[in-house]
């Protein structure tokens, strides 16, 4: 049976948060065993002019939430991207989390052809649901939770791609 | 209405695969403008015990066209894992898409449930059509893109997000 938007999106972002968590909580378990500052982590740019892991974590969130806040034509969940340490970000994916698992399902099922229109920088993108999961939010999420598995993989936290991958759910 | 499994897999993974040929396109041309040996960018990592560039674009090939052959028990495809160069590795990308293209529509839709075993070195993975579309192609596909990218954008390659998101296709 083809597969819904909501299974599509909500526990796909879902499951990557979780994932994204698991990787932070290695990283913020080595700062400690290593006596490392955990802002050389939180810090830390693949490039000067990319984006720190904070910002990454935000990203996540951002995307996560916008995905279900603009296929399901939502209220917006402002959340201030005032995070600085390690137990701050895990607050931002728990709430990001709590607040995709309260997203009936009815509220992004059947919307893979309406209009979904993406302010950015650029000027405005205009998406279908469907196009915006597949060719938006999906590539841009696993974007910055792979750039986060980065950071923390380059600064010496052993993590692995089955940490990126996370369990197997059949 | 809902997504057939061929929409979620297929075109996700060729447009993945013109947007990588797109980031090794420039790649090869700032090496080329910055008269640096190319495989100081082909053999780049970001960590030591990482793969290097040319390995992700092997696994990005190796993930889409795993994901077709797998979901819809088709023959394997091999590709020889020999690319040492730009362009070689835009003949496996070029490879890649043309075997994707050439997948019937009927051989992927209704696979969702049906069972797909992935041998990894950890042992058997099972998975159904979805869950495997899902929690591994599509993460596992946007990991290695975005670590190429990575890569290259570490390396001065002037590329920006834009690059890795590609043009909007509503």
């Amino acid at each position: 049976m083809a597969t819904e938007l909501y299974d599509l999106t909500i526990p796909v972002l879902v499951r990557a948060l979780h994932i994204l968590s698991a990787i932070l909580e290695k990283g913020a378990a080595h700062a400690e065993a290593q006596g490392i500052d955990p802002a050389t982590l939180t810090q830390a740019r693949l490039a000067a002019d990319m984006a720190p892991l904070i910002k990454q974590v935000q990203f996540v969130s951002d995307t996560a939430k916008g995905a279900a806040i603009r296929i399901g034509g939502l209220d917006p969940v402002p959340m201030a991207d005032t995070e600085s340490s390690f137990p701050e970000l895990q607050d931002r994916i728990a709430r990001t989390i709590a607040f995709l698992e309260s997203v009936p399902r009815e509220k992004i099922d059947g919307h893979e052809d309406a209009e979904v229109i993406l302010q950015t920088p650029g000027g405005a993108l205009t998406f279908t649901g469907r196009s915006y999961a597949l060719g938006f939010v999906l590539p841009n999420l696993f974007f910055h939770v792979t750039t986060a598995y980065a950071l923390l993989r380059q600064a010496g936290v052993p993590l692995g791609k089955l940490d990126y991958l996370g369990p197997v759910t059949a």
